[in-house]
């Protein structure tokens, strides 16, 4: 019996109100529907208050998982989406969902070229306190962050590597729907975050994509339960868009590291590469760039990506990538070989204990509050940033500390500031008697 | 111990982000955040799109009692609010949520005047299919529905009673939340619906009201726990505002009399004021009539009341009040005397029975399109209105009909229009085989 070939369904424009209310009433929409809906949000028929609405509706009513790989699919659609098929090798990117004093991508780009993975990395805006890649990346002068779509996959044809600024012509429908969340208390809807995200990344033309949920105080995910779901949701949506994804859920309940700043993180981003650091860092870079080199198949086993991991850190070959990058990109790479040419803080003085305990807990979203008033990161976007300026030396959690011993170092130039900063930094820690746990730094991997 | 006199609290303008945010969050808002969020629509400083998400969140999250009146309240002071003090008789208005067939405001608006009671009441735009009391009104040649709201005032005085538009300068949140509402898929939400009905009604002067809630497939409440939900809303609110309130729940899943239409609405209605006409609007009118005189404190106990409302219906003073009525507001009263003056529609068919059985159901909402399609009622605010269509003699459920036998007759004068007319009612009517229990009409008293 022959099958039976079904004629095209017609799609019915169907009015805002009907979709708005088919959703309140948790319905789940067609592609057709999605598809609508991104095209009118684009080209203005949607009018701004039914676009709010909805978001509203999809905050109450969430996204099936189909829905929100048609979403992410028709928002990648809606713009530019990069061919990259020409490049031979793995083409892999890595996105974190944001945290405090994570330097980590400044490691892993020039880590994964250096094991023969390509990286189109595109950054988006900075987000309430969070210090991006390309703003520490600013602290090295002449580096160029922005790139014609041309010159992008070139560079990456060249030195396997690029870190740039979104480019406005790919996936256009997010900004229109972020400029909406923002003002809506739409932002933390799963599906919606999930297809900003992926729709994206997936629009630069990697083949996989290895994802840093952060979960904690420092991360605008406060829930665990909640991270773990982002990040089924986003590899599941990554898997039907026949994208290889692997996702690690990690602890953001203190900064990474021992830095917040922007010429500070560089620095010690910059030990990284030279296989050393602290070792919170050097455990995260080494598992999730061993999950890219898995997933770009450079590695096969669990052994040997470690392998290719360390070797890149220590025989300086991903540190010579780094210095690539930034040349191609028009900056000064003597800075890379020559840390200290960042210059120093006028100011540096110390955060001292209040008492003698142990660090009970660290609010990361302080530290980074207080760090942003100092003067890193940008205020405004065209806010000038104070590279010198930050914190180093954090005592992290479960560590000792007597009464006056520095809990930080905090690095100032401009002492008017110093004052509203320290309130930050004093309010961020909190002492106690008994040795806590640490928290697990990777919680779960989500494939 | 002298009480501790707090100084009054100092409001600061949260931004209509975080308030958008507290009421996604399930918060409560505070009578002072609710006058700002009213303030900012009226002077449109609150955006569109955050107008319309924090209606969508409210739509999720509820509002409590407290906060619905408040809202109410706020509301209601947003515009100007009409003093009748100056008039000793009882103020008491009426409010329906809409029915299909439901010309009780046209029988209980005299009736109480007759009985002492004056009633101001304004009505609002017509919604979807329902045919309002204004609309029937206007088949009387000359009857104007805007007034002025000092001669509105000044009729009040002199007969007691009239029947109007709502004055735009009443309570214009309303409006503008209802534009957004409509757009939106806000429109069922019991607080906004309560917030509504309630700050409209109450500027207005009243002291009293009495509300018909409608449940059922020719009422936009569908549900009969929402119906009771929002008379428990309606009435809590109106005490708490210090108004006397009560609510019925009523059926509305069947056409309430005999006819649909304008004109002949407005028969029935006259027949009704002569003591006469179908049973469940007879035992509606007594119903509401009732509540209306108790609530005015006209009659004390329930026999009293009951008689009062039957005496007035019997010795035509009801009847000359709404003639007094008409005449105060320009209206031809000779034809409330001689109805054969409406004239009739050029074809009366009947809709016959496709076959033998009881009326099971009969879906009230598809008459009233039915209806609509005919010709009566505004199809656009401009459009004209068709007095003499409609339907009659409906056969309501539990009705044993023949095949062949008339379900109702259809009042048309435009052929072309016959036939999509004829779609709904006959798409309207079910017939089973055996005798269906009819619903009860008054389901709840709420006070």
């Amino acid at each position: 019996m022959s099958k039976r070939i079904l004629p095209p369904r017609r799609f019915i424009k169907p009015t805002f109100e009907c979709l708005i209310e088919k959703k309140r009433d948790g319905g789940e929409f067609t592609q057709e529907e999605i598809r609508y809906i991104i095209d009118s949000t684009l080209d203005g028929d949607l009018p701004e208050h039914q676009l709010s609405a909805l978001l509203m509706a999809i905050y109450f009513q969430q996204m099936s998982a189909q829905e929100t790989a048609e979403l992410t699919e028709e928002m990648m659609l809606s713009g530019e989406v990069i061919d990259l098929s020409h490049i031979a090798k793995p083409k892999i990117d890595k996105y974190s969902t944001g945290g405090v004093g994570d330097k980590t991508s400044l490691v892993l780009v020039p880590l994964a070229m250096a094991s023969g993975v390509v990286v189109p990395m595109m950054c988006g805006n900075e987000h309430d306190y969070i210090i991006n890649t390309l703003t520490k990346l600013s602290a090295v002068p002449g580096f160029k962050d922005e790139l014609s779509i041309e010159d992008f996959v070139n560079q990456l044809g060249k030195i396997g590597g690029a870190i740039v600024k979104q480019d406005e012509g790919l996936a256009p429908a997010v900004a229109k729907f972020y400029q909406m969340r923002k003002a809506t208390g739409t932002i933390p809807s799963l599906p919606l975050i999930t297809g900003s995200v992926l729709s994206k990344k997936l629009a630069e033309g990697s083949e996989g994509l290895v994802i840093d949920v952060k979960w904690g105080n420092g991360s605008f995910i406060k829930d665990l339960e909640q991270a773990k779901q982002l990040a089924r949701s986003m590899t599941r949506v990554g898997r039907s868009m026949k994208r290889r994804c692997v996702a690690l859920v990690t602890d953001m309940n203190q900064p990474l590291g021992d830095t917040v700043g922007t010429a500070l993180e560089l620095k010690e981003a910059i030990q990284l590469l030279k296989g050393e650091g602290p070792e919170d860092l050097q455990e995260l870079v080494l598992k999730l760039g061993m999950e890219i080199v898995r997933l770009a198949g450079v590695a096969g086993s669990t052994l040997s990506a470690k392998q290719t991991v360390q070797r890149h850190l220590t025989d300086s070959s991903a540190l010579e990538k780094l210095k690539d990058l930034i040349k191609a990109q028009g900056g000064d790479a003597s800075y890379i070989d020559n840390p200290e040419k960042f210059g120093e803080a006028k100011h540096i003085r110390k955060l001292p204990a209040p008492k003698r305990g142990y660090v009970h807990t660290i609010n990361a979203a302080m530290i980074a509050r207080g760090v942003r008033i100092l003067g890193a990161g940008k205020i405004s976007p065209k806010g000038k940033i104070d590279y010198a300026v930050g914190v180093s030396e954090i005592r992290k959690v479960a560590t000792q500390v007597k009464q006056g011993e520095p809990l930080m170092m905090i690095h100032y130039n401009d002492e008017s500031k110093l004052e509203q900063a320290l309130e930050y930094f004093k309010s961020a820690y909190r002492l106690a008697p008994k040795r806590p746990t640490p928290p697990p730094l990777v919680v779960e991997r989500v494939a």
